[in-house]
């Protein structure tokens, strides 16, 4: 079973969307055990301070460094960690093969950071990875933790059903976008499903799938300037 | 006040990330009101059946189309969008500058695809922007609307406090990273805070954080071959 570890100001971010959908499956099928930290937890003083001015000035809190170590120190003492992954605005935007390689790990530790920013010295002496999700700003790394580890526990044997085929995903098979999809009904508001999808011939139902793929995929490339 | 309609086949895990650090204050301060769909309230029959397999053949399952057209039918007739936003594979991935414009918008919604993919004839008639949050396979759109919404709310005026000042952040100074970030203590684990943020030397600070941000932004080109 893999393990995740999360440590997080605001660990209570995760809640719902851990208890749901696949994620939740995973954990319900026993292909993967998530253990959420609470920075909080391992602060020293009496008022819990978890964050403070940076050094140098300028605005914005940073994320002290001593609940890391104290939180990072602890794990590392119970297990071994394939990787400890930081979220960072300068990291490696997450890809497919990362989920895949990633999806292969016995223990992990993800670490998401909030505020400003995390003391650079957790990133020094602790990061395997750091990833960005994307070039956008966010509140906080928690929700870029939560995408890794849907696209990560998702590829773990027996959490997805056959009919879910991880393998016909777009970006599964290099970066090839799937077709446009149609179910019931055969109209709506005038809008009538592809014809060939209905008629039952399968080689023309496969070049069809094979066009739009195409297409898709060329709509995604002039998206995204590939 | 801003407002944002999200429709998903699995509410529930927005839950939790709705709820806490900066979305919590927008909502608390007035600043936005976002309200959740569930497809299944729109679905006609008596096994609120909301997704059936595609037509042509193929793994997965295929949200229908109905359930959506009635839930846009009707917040359409209450109140006029400036966008409808489908997560999609082939879409744009979304940037900081996507964030900045959808930011003054008034009303919004945001169609979360689940399962295999949404009845094309949905994206067709009613969306007017496709976003991709990166390459990767998610078992659903929930995770990458909630991040274009933190994105985007957390950009209205008098969502964050002064000292939070969205305007220093990575990203939003064009392509600038920001510099590594230092707080108390001065050492941990014989690790010390660079020297130049301690002595007080404003000009001295100044330009150690141009040279690092450089550094940053040359480490994430470099992570992303820009």
């Amino acid at each position: 079973m893999m393990r995740i570890d999360v440590i997080s100001a605001v660990p209570e971010i995760l809640y719902s969307p851990l208890n749901h959908s696949i994620i939740k499956r995973a954990r319900v099928r026993g292909k993967v055990e998530i253990h959420l930290h609470n920075l909080r937890d391992y602060a020293d003083n009496k008022h819990l301070q978890i964050d403070d001015k940076p050094y140098g000035g300028g605005a914005g809190m940073i994320l002290k460094p001593e609940p890391f170590f104290r939180c990072i120190d602890k794990l590392k003492s119970e297990r071994t960690y394939d990787k400890l992954i930081v979220t960072s605005a300068r990291g490696k935007l997450f890809g497919q093969s990362d989920a895949n390689r990633l999806s292969l790990a016995q223990n992990l530790i993800f670490i998401a950071g909030h505020y400003k920013g995390i003391d650079e010295r957790v990133i020094e002496r602790f990061a395997d990875e750091e990833f960005s999700v994307g070039n956008f700003v966010l509140t906080g790394g928690e929700l870029p933790v939560l995408i890794f580890i849907d696209s990560i526990v998702r590829l773990i044997p027996g959490v997805l059903n056959d009919s879910e085929s991880a393998l016909s995903d777009s970006f599964q098979a290099g970066e090839n976008i799937g077709e446009p999809y149609y179910t019931k009904p055969e109209v709506i508001d005038g809008m009538k499903v592809p014809d060939v999808l209905l008629r039952g011939d399968h080689r023309a139902i496969a070049e069809w799938k094979e066009e739009e793929s195409h297409k898709s995929t060329d709509i995604w490339k002039r998206n995204n300037n590939t």
